[in-house]
This record gives structure tokens, C-alpha cells and sequence, in this order.
């Protein structure tokens, strides 16, 4: 474990950099860089992980891709407008340094990157590739940068036909020379410009990303981390919370259903059926997978424009405990989507950075509390998903002691 | 680990036997008994405990005191007719079996045993324990019971003056031989008189029961095991699920109000302010001392009659995440009191049995996540605690195996 | 107005009468005759309308059709058994008249008369008529009925091809003579043999009943009244309640969003597309006609099997007040689907053999707040609609004072 | 009913003006004159009262006075950013007419003026009447005023002894010349000293005000209107709509349970046991009056600091229906005090202009649906209080017609 302030700088390259956790997310690593607030929300700024070393914000520097064209400002100014979240003060004091990322932010020959408003290009996926891969390579050298995160925020994507999912990296590449857009998804794309250019990848979306095997061989013979997917910011995380308690208990959950409402772009983008099903499989499998029964557990998302980026959750759980008696107990979550992502995605950067400085290779299952279908890992309930966490961490920090001794004895 | 085949019938003497949850303990485990019902909402019932070889429920037999006179049928049929939880045809298939118990249930010479209709008696404590162990002399033979638990399920006494708190089991008996009605708590008298005839003792209220250091010396010097105190069924329970996501996650809790609704018996016991301090001091210190900073926590118990024994709970979370944002969360718990706790109250009562088979003396720490105010466990978030338990099953599991491979290799 | 006691017997000839809404009619008006009950529920049964002497229980028969073979005392044990809402007691006390209207109650050659078991029928629409109208004739001599009230339960039908909803009589008849199933629709077919038997018809469902112009004709040309549709009992009835506040305040509902989960045979039925139509038309627009602008209004009705008939909603209403500050309100409703139907059922069969008592012809509009849909009435909000039966009935009262008078001075 | 526009300026004279709800007010009409906000939340805005020609907001003229020093912009900026409801561009709009409105808020020599800092002082109480007449006539003339609406907003007030609310307007002079301050309260100062000086008086707090039999002698002997007390904005304003649907529908409340949660200033006073006395009342005894019949109606109000003037409400309605069934709904309401609170001072101060113009003395019984208590009215469900405002404006233009054609006609 080497100190993070030896270690260099480190770039953050975001795939839909110019969407609200994005924007929110560049916006409060500059505010708590500057001192401006505090890192709540932060998993990663907690005591359990300070002897870690993870990368400061000081030492981060933002860029990405993005379908749309724009300013980070605006994007900012009009997330913190209409969801009532950041002070205009907060954002002048950071306009700047926001201003100046714009120059790594790209609008990028990219087909279907973007769920809501499609893009088509000519390029093939080849030339989709090469210039991610540019990107990356300009990016790395214009900040001097030891290493980077590429962390995937982008807009769902419609649901790759499942040809190549178990197919070997020749088959992939295939694929990709073939310009086979059926079974090549955008996340697929640039999971795989992420490790030809030896960065870790991230997936915050419900996107394929990097699941398929193609991808997970490559990054592991290039020696770099990877995970996802789909991260658990909301009623999917209370659900992961509460579901082992009726299970101890012994207390049969006989419903549980959900009702999300939001209207940010992506409650825009899974209204749309297509591109829900990734979403949806994450979310109404998880109840019968925690508690190893079958469940009715019906889950709805619906677009409500009004409610901007607060999704509102309602959940109600029908179960039978003792003679049978049926109970209830029912919840309400008011939470803005983006405040909550974005904490979390700067989580990952910060723990994907530390990975690649360790050399670990392979999937980060350490994050799985981080995310909805953790890849690779059984364990769906929050608290042992979290403990993995404190383990990793716990392991890493007796390393380094027992290094530091072995190198005073040395 | 003794098969429970071989190890004997065990009594469960219960401490306000002719309250809800005792009639709708003794209905359950008659009912499972006889098949009439599966044992939904009983923890030892699932697969972890399973090696243990648990008492089952053809084992139990049930007696116990209270202060009222009654028969069993007719709290069962009370409580099961308001609260439409148990139907006639149940209580009518296991009625037989229920008015033979009544003939080990006796109204006891109680000082103020009961919170709501308290009864004075002339009789001095010595009194109330030499008559206590009588009862317990009797059952045990009448039954040819191999081990007694003593069950205290009675109401919420008044706080008892802290005189003795502290002090040594001479001192204890002191005031007991002094009638120091001021010191001494009806289920202090209770649990000193199930230690002196070697009984395990759990303590479900939030009374004093065995907390004070002088019953603890008493039961760790004869070899006996004993816990409590304020079982942990409703709106607690969740508060111990749901807070250290908080925690882990670093949101800050601004505020948790809690809002309790109830309309049995304990529900107007703890209307009464001398009588809820206990309750009150278990439950609001609970989620500032889990998420260890100060949390504005309130808790509302207010007695509504027409709710009888369903309990209705509405919590308010009221949280900061990333850059200071105010987010909510609220739930709402509707559940049947007496149907929650009458599983755990078997549960504690063959746990217990099976400690005292084992030999095992002091705080049966690994009951903590039943409990709100676990003695000697600093750990207050549920998970955590239930993994104390399931590690404790596991390690007499192990030690059976290996027991059982040497008598084997013998 | 003729006394009461003086105007003999009512038959209450119910479609779908052995659907769990008319067996707990049944039960309940039993159980109110043999006061075993209250009339809680009921709205007819309030002091305003006391002058009006509506029929008494003691003087309704029931009687009906279903496509089900079975029988009442079993239809509502199940319900009873299964909602937990009234006792075995309650049921056996009135079981031997319960199963004396078993009698009444026929198996009738319907097509699809059931949305969940559809039962197909050889016999032509003219049969079915024919059939019915014996039933009528039968049930009126058997019980020598002064009157009968057709109440109209039974389940969802699917929505008729709408050729003939603007035709005349003779149109309507010919489609019947041409065994037109597309267009004629098993509720058209209960109202028609209604009016051409003088028995008043009220539609209790989504379903078109007497909605079309020719059978409206019909019965106005025969001077009998009728009325509906789909009755409000729950989450639509608090919208009707609520809307009106928001609008006289001048706040501006954003969005009202309403869930509604349910697990009996009528949520089954709604959980197909085809039949859920006229429902959810008649729930959707409802805010946005309250409120006089478009408002974001989405419906969800999930069947939840394990709910039973126990209907559990909930709404979120998204506004904006001064300086357009958005705020919310959420309600939970849980009430028991048919305890709150059968007392207004039984209502409307008291009001709609009152209306034929003094020869009321047409749309018995000062019944509009018992329904989603009333039948020519513009208003919508529950209390100006609930105001026009309070007027209803001053009418009556004082038109009765003064014939009193008149025969007085005779 | 002349024409608003040849009425000349009114002067709104708030007692508290430095509060919350004052400061919002203030800023909204500002707002709202400027055309920087829509009147959204003001009744008064819309269709039934646009013939009423009621005070347009150019015409507005502010002051007042408060116990603390400050300046208005300072309190706007601290409301608007805790409680992120108005934002700092539409602050910055309004500013310098906020500044200008400084000159005309005075602190005043008062006693126990403000609940939470009470600042006693030397002055009599004859000596606070004068200096109060003082500042009133100092307003009308500085502002060429034609009529002045005192608007009371001050905290609320420990309850008066009961010594002189039945007496005559002597005995109440007496009181004040003997400075009996126990008996006589600020907010009577303020309605007195208003009554002096010809204006109309609203009591928008739960504190006597006018309520008391001398001073409505006075303001009718004056000719003038007044009325009050303490405004329905939220939770009690859902219970006046709601209830009389329960009672229409003849469903028994058994319980019906109010938390009301708020961190504001008023939640503060009202954590004050003395205080709350007034506002409690009100609230407890709603729900059976609207009822009827004695209902288990507790009202729980907790302050919660970080909730500020989010005030957040939770109710437990819990009723019976046909056969005794029970049932529940519950409701949250989440909504901004001052934000709902402002525009109904508006409208109070717009509609008490409006009879002072029309010369109509005594209590504006036509203003009921704006309070929990209203003087002088029976009626407190919501909808028909609401109907009488509708008939009062209808009243008013029919008047105003007739009174045009005469005109023409002469």
C-alpha cells in the first residue's frame, strides 16, 4: 500500500458525463475539495478506510464522454435548480474548475448511447473504439495521470441480443470487426477501450458492461479490477436491508411490492419497455433470492415528471408470523436519485484506484454493497455484503502494518 | 450435546402466565404440537438450530403464576376474538389440553405484580419466595421435569429504587429478609427464587428481573444461565435493521421520531409515566447509541384503545446525504404484538433449556439480538447480533461432531 | 310516500350473487334483521333519510343469478374465513335462511358473464333474455313481491364493440334478435330483462349496465328508475374528497399518482387488459376532472393474491403552493373490499325501491356520490354529490309533511 | 363594491412581522406584484372572486411591528435557504422594496410579544396601547392610506386568565388602565389598539385576539370586521375535509391519532406546555365535533429541530364498518408552514379590505374556512364552509350587477 500522496494523480473517465450524477457527482468532489462541504455520503471517507490511503480529491481529475453536447455548468445549474439540491452559491464557487473539464468532456461518435434522445453515427464499431481508446490516451497524457478509473454512468441501454455472453475474447473481437450492433451494446464498447487502455471499469448502470466473459478474461490477463452491476442507491438497498430480518425471524414475507416513482431521465428512459428488463430482473429477483422462497413481488416504475430526480419509493411487505397471523409493514423513501448516486460513484472511483495501485486483477467483489446484482457474488443482503468491505479493508491495513515493520526491521 | 429424546421433559413457569402473550405462546405451542399449526415466526425452528436438538414442543410443559385469577381458554378466546388472530376452531382443538394447564397456574401473594390491576398482599417478600419456590418444588415434581426456565412475561412494574443495584447478593438478601418493598421489584423475587431452585431465567419486560449484580452473582455461582432484558418484536427491531445501513452507507440521521400506537394492557401500563421510564430509556437511546452520535430521537407511546393488541408504528428518518441534502424516509409497522413475541418467548424459553443442559452458567450473550437491552452486549444492530447466535449454533454443532467422532474412535 | 310497513315485500334480484360483495350483503342484512349486527356502513340507515321509511330488512327476499353453481353459506364462509371479517358465530346464526335463499339463487346460461371463469352457452341472447325474465316472474310470485331492485355485482366484463351505444331501442333489439355478442354485453342483457320486467336496475360495476341510450330509453318509456356505474368505496371515493381542498386552495396538484393492490377475484380479473379498461377510464380521469387541468394522474391496480380482499392503496399527491413550492401528501387506505361494498349495495336496493315506490322514472342522479361514473351528473366531488341526496331527501320529507297536512284537512 | 382601482392604498399591519409566515408574505406579494412568481396558494386569486375587485397587490402597503430587531431581507434569506423554498435570484429581486419596508416595522414595547425570546418591558400596558395608536396612525398617514388591516401573525402567547372574556368593554378598559397583565393578553392589546384606530382585525395565531366579548362590542359599535382564530393550513385542514366523508358513509371512528412534527419557531413555542394549551384544543377537539360522537383523538406535537418549517404530519384514522369490520388509513402530509401559511394571510388581509370597503361590521363569519376555530360558526367541516365563502362573493356580485343597471338605467 503506497501513500496517496506519492501515488499520483488519478483520472475519472465517465461514460455520460454530462448526466445529472455525473454533473452532481464532478460538482461535490470540487466542493469538498475546496472545502466548501463536507464528504457526507461518502463510504469511502469513513474511519474504517483511513488507513487505506485512497486517493484524494485533490489528486482526481474528471473527463468522460457523453452523447449530448454541454456544459458541465448548465447540466449542474439545471440539476441543483429543479431538484432543489445545491445552493447557486455552492455552484459560482466551483464554476471554474467545472469550466475547465469541459475540455476533456466529449461528445462521442457513439450509436444508441443515450436512452433518451438516440444518436446514430456511421462509424463502425471499430472506429467507436479507436477513438475511446484516443480519448483515454489524451486524457492520461494532458494530466500526467498514474492511472485510470473509467466509470460508467451512462443511460440504460436496450438489451444486447445474448449471442456473445458466454463467448470467448476471439468471438468478441469478432463481433466488434464485424460491427455487430445487435449483440455489442455501447457499455460492452467501452468496458473494453477501458482495458485495451489498461484502466479499471465500473459500472454503475444496469448496462452489460463488462459481465460478459469476453471482457472479464481480458481484464484479468491484463491485470486490472473491474465490477458492477447496477448500484443500489434506494428502495432496492432497504429491501437488502430489511429482507434478512423476516428471514431470521422466521417471518414469511408472502408479498413485497414496490412502487418506484421518478422523473429524471432515466425514469424517462425505463418507461420505455425495452430498456427496462435489465433494470427490472435486478430489482424483482432480489426479495425471493434473500429470503430462498418464492415471493410475489411485483415491482413498478413509474415516470413522473413532477418529481424530478426525488425518487419516491412506496413498499409493502404482507407477511405471516406466528398461527399464521398476516401483518404489514409498509415504507416511504424520498430520496433525491442523483445526491445519492453520486457519493457512491466517487466511492467506486476512489476503491477501483486503489485496486490498480495493489495490482488487484479481477472483479472487486469487496464492492458488493454497492450494487444491485454484484457480480460474482452470491450474497444479496447489505450488511454481510458491507462487512466484505470492512474485511478488504481490515486485511489491507494489518498488510501494510506488518509491511511498515518489516520494512523498519529492514 | 445430550439428544433431546433422551434429556427429559422441561417446564416453562411463566411470570404472568394469564397475560396475551402467554395465552398465545401456550395456544402456539399446543397447536404445533398437535399439528394444527407450522411453527412460522419461531427463530430455533429453522435450519441453523436444527443440530442443536432443540426441545421439542411434546417436551414442554407450561405453568406459571400471575396475579390475576382466570382460566387460560378464556384469555386465549379474549385475546384471540379482539384481535382476530387465532380462529375458534383452534382454540377449540387444543382447549383441552389448555384447562389441563390450569391447574400449575396459580394466583400468586404478589406485591403490585401487576401494572394495571395491582393487588396488595399482606405476606412479606420472604414469604413471596418461600411460597415461589414451593410452586416451582411442585411443578417439577408433578411433572418429573428435567429443567425448569422461568419465563417472565409480567407487566411493566414501576422503576424500583437503585439502592441495590450495585450491591452483593448479602446486601440483596438483606433487603429481601428486611421487606424492602421500595428495593426490591416483584421479578427481582422472581428470578432470585428460579436461581435458588436452579432455573434458567429470561427476563422478556424491561423490569429489573436478574439485571442486578447480586442475582447475577447468584446464578453464575450455582451454574445457571440467564438473559433479558425487553424483547425486541416491532418497531425496535426495525430501528436495529435499519440504522447501521445508515451508519455504513454515512448518511447522517438528523432525526429518528418514533410514534408507537397500542391499546392492550401494556399499552395503558405504559401510559402510566412511573411505569414507561424503563421502555422509554430502552428505546430512545437505541438509535443514537447505534449510529453512535447524538441523534434527535423521540418516542411517542400513546394508548389506543381500539387498537387492541395490534401495534402501529410510524417512524420518521429524517437523514442528510451528499452536500447537505435533508432526505426521508417513513415507515409504518402494523403488527399483532402477542403473535410477535409468543414465537421469540418459546424460542428464549428452548434456547434457555438447552444452556442448562449444556451447563452453561451467566449471561446467554448469544441472545442478544432478542432482546432491546441486552445485558452485557454493547453490539445493538440486529444483524450483528442474530451472527452472535448462528456462530454459537455452528460452534455446538462443530463440538457435537467432534464429540460424536470420538466416541466413535473410542 | 307510503308507510313502509304498509308497501309489502322488495325482492333484491342480485347478478353475480354468489360473488363475495353479495354474499356478505346477504350475511350482513341477515345479521342486522336478527340484530346480531349494527347497520354501521350504511348510509341509508342515518337520520336523514329516516323519514323517508325506506323498506326495513325484514321486508327485502334475495334472489339472483351467477355463473358459479354453489352455495351462499359457503361462498361466505370462505370470505369470512379468509378476510377474517366476520365471525363463524355471526355466520351460524344466520346460516338456515342463508341457505333458504340458496333456492333463489340459479346457475344461468350466460355468456362470459364471469370475467375469471368466462362459462360459454349454446343459448342465443334471446334465450338468455327469456330465461332471466322467468326468473324474474318466478322470484316475484314464489315471494309475492311488491317490488324488485336489480343489483347488478356480478364481475368485470370485457368492454363491448360500442356499435350500438348511441341506437335506438329498436337497433338495440335487433342486435339481441341477431344474437350479437360483440355488441351486446352480458350487463346489457341483465338491464334489458330488468326494464321489461318493471324491476329498477342499479350497475354496482365498471360494466355498461343501463348506459346506452336505448335501454335508458326504455326504461324512461316504462317509468321505472335506474342507475350507476361502478361504485366508489375506496381510494376513488378519498380522491373525490380530497381534489376539492387542493382546488379551493389554489394549490396545484403536479401530479397524483394511486396504487392499488388487491387479491380477489376482481383483482384477478382486473389484471387482464381487456377488462380493465372501463375501470381505470373511470379512475384516471377522475383528478383531472376535479380539478379542472390536466394533472399527471397514473393508476396501478396489482393483483396481490396474498391481500385477498383486504384492498390496500396507496396515493401520492405532488403540489405546488406559494411561490411554487412543491409539496406532498400520501395516504394508505386499507380497508376490506367487500365490507365496504355490501352496506352501499344494500343502500342503493333501499333507495332504488323507494324511487319505484313513487314512481320515479329515469337516472336516480341524487345517487351520484355512490358512484365513479354517475350517469348524467357533471359533479364529482363526494360531498356536493353526497349534498344532493341530503336534498333528495328534504324534498321527499317536506312533500310528505305537507300530503299529511293535505289529508289531515281532508 | 367600487372599483378597486379608484379605492386607493391599503395598509397590511402585521403584528410579528418579523416571523416566518410575515417574511414569505411579504416577499411572495412582492414577488407577485413584480411578476417574478404566479399567485399560486392565494384563494383569493381565483375566478368566483374576480368581480369582488379585490386589492390588487400594487396597491399593498406593509408594515408592522415585532419583539426582535432585524431587517426582512435577513429573515427572507434565512427562511428561503433552511427551508430551500425561495430562491436567492427572486430574494435579490424583491430586495431593495423589502429594504424600503424596513422604515415601517418597529420593535415594539411589548410584553411577552414573542413566545420563544419574551423581551418584558417598563411600558404600561396603556402605554403599549398608545404607542401601538401612535404607529398605526403614523402608517396611515406616511402612506396615504384609506384603510389598514391589522394582521396578526405573532407566536403564540401563554393562555390569559379567564377573568374578562365575558365582560363588557368597560371592565376591559379598566383592566388596561390598572395594567392587569395577567388578564390581558398582547394579541387583545393589538385588536384593541386596531379597533381605536378604524381597522379591521385578523387573528391568523391560536391567541385570543378578538375573541373576547368587549372588544367584538367594540369593533361592531365601530363598524368594523374582524375574525379569526388560528389558521387551517395543514394537518386539521385534511381532517375538515375528511372527516365528514366518514361520517356521510356512516363509518364509526374509533381513533383517529395526529403527530405533527415541525422545527420552526412555532414548533418551538409549542414544545412550551403552557402555550400549547390553546392550539391543542383546537386540534383535540375537531374530530368529534365533526363527528358527532366522542372519537380517541390524540394530537401529538414534537418539535423537531431539523425538520424546520417542513412541517410533517402523520394520522392514524382507525374505523369500523359493516359488521363491526375494523379498517385504517393513514395519512402523511409534508408540507412548508410559511409556504402554505403566507398566501392565506394575503387572502385574509385582501377579503378584511374588502369589507371594510363595503362598510360590513362584526365577525366575517364567510371567513370560516380559513381557521380551526372559527368566531361564531358551527360549521367546521371544510367543503361547506368553503360554500359559504363562494355564496358571500356571489352575494356580492349579484349586488353589484343589480347595482350597475340601476346605475345605467338612471
Amino acid at each position: 500500500m503506497t501513500n496517496s500522496a506519492e501515488s499520483g494523480r488519478t483520472g475519472v473517465f465517465i461514460g455520460g458525463a454530462l448526466g445529472d450524477i455525473a454533473a452532481t457527482m464532478v460538482v461535490g468532489a470540487l466542493a469538498i475539495r475546496h472545502r466548501h462541504a463536507s464528504p457526507l455520503g461518502m463510504v469511502s471517507d469513513q474511519a474504517p478506510f483511513a488507513a487505506l490511503g485512497l486517493v484524494p480529491m485533490d489528486e482526481l481529475r474528471f473527463g468522460g464522454i457523453d452523447v449530448r453536447r454541454g456544459k458541465l455548468r448548465d447540466v449542474a445549474r439545471t440539476v441543483g435548480d429543479t431538484s432543489r439540491t445545491f445552493s447557486r452559491d455552492l455552484l459560482d464557487a466551483v464554476a471554474p474548475t467545472l469550466d475547465a473539464i469541459d475540455a476533456d468532456v466529449h461528445c462521442d461518435p457513439c450509436y444508441d448511447c443515450d436512452a433518451v434522445r438516440p444518436s446514430y453515427s456511421d462509424d463502425s464499431l471499430a472506429d467507436v473504439v479507436e477513438s475511446l481508446r484516443d480519448r483515454l490516451q489524451h486524457f492520461r497524457r494532458r494530466h500526467q495521470l498514474e492511472r485510470i478509473v473509467m466509470l460508467d454512468l451512462a443511460s440504460v441501454e436496450a438489451t444486447p441480443a445474448p449471442v456473445i455472453a458466454q463467448s470467448q475474447l476471439r468471438a468478441f473481437e469478432a463481433a466488434v470487426a464485424n460491427d455487430d450492433r445487435r449483440a455489442i451494446s455501447p457499455s460492452m464498447i467501452r468496458a473494453y477501450a477501458a482495458f485495451l487502455e489498461d484502466c479499471a471499469y465500473v459500472n454503475f448502470t444496469p448496462n452489460a458492461g463488462a459481465e460478459i466473459l469476453a471482457l472479464q478474461q481480458l481484464a484479468t490477463d491484463r491485470g486490472l479490477p473491474f465490477y458492477g452491476s447496477d448500484a443500489k442507491t434506494g428502495e432496492t438497498l432497504i429491501k437488502s436491508v430489511l429482507a434478512p430480518m423476516f428471514a431470521y425471524r422466521n417471518l414469511e414475507v408472502m408479498s413485497w411490492e414496490g412502487v418506484n416513482m421518478l422523473g429524471n431521465n432515466d425514469g424517462k428512459a425505463l418507461s420505455d419497455p425495452d430498456r427496462r428488463t435489465a433494470k427490472m430482473s435486478n430489482k424483482e429477483e432480489l426479495v425471493p433470492r434473500l429470503l430462498g422462497y418464492p415471493v410475489h413481488s411485483g415491482i413498478d416504475i413509474n415516470y413522473v415528471p413532477s418529481l424530478g430526480d426525488w425518487k419516491t419509493a412506496w413498499d409493502l411487505i404482507h407477511f405471516k408470523g406466528f398461527l399464521d397471523v398476516p401483518m404489514t409493514m409498509q415504507f416511504t423513501w424520498q430520496g433525491c436519485d442523483s445526491i445519492l448516486a453520486a457519493p457512491l460513484a466517487l466511492d467506486l472511483a476512489r476503491f477501483s484506484d486503489f485496486a490498480l495501485r495493489e495490482n488487484e486483477a479481477g472483479p472487486m467483489k469487496h464492492l458488493s454493497s454497492f450494487f444491485k446484482n454484484p457480480l460474482g457474488v452470491e450474497e444479496l443482503a447489505f450488511i454481510p455484503q458491507f462487512e466484505m468491505l470492512l474485511r478488504y479493508a481490515q486485511m489491507h491495513e494489518k498488510r501494510h502494518v506488518q509491511n511498515g515493520k518489516r520494512k523498519e526491521s529492514a
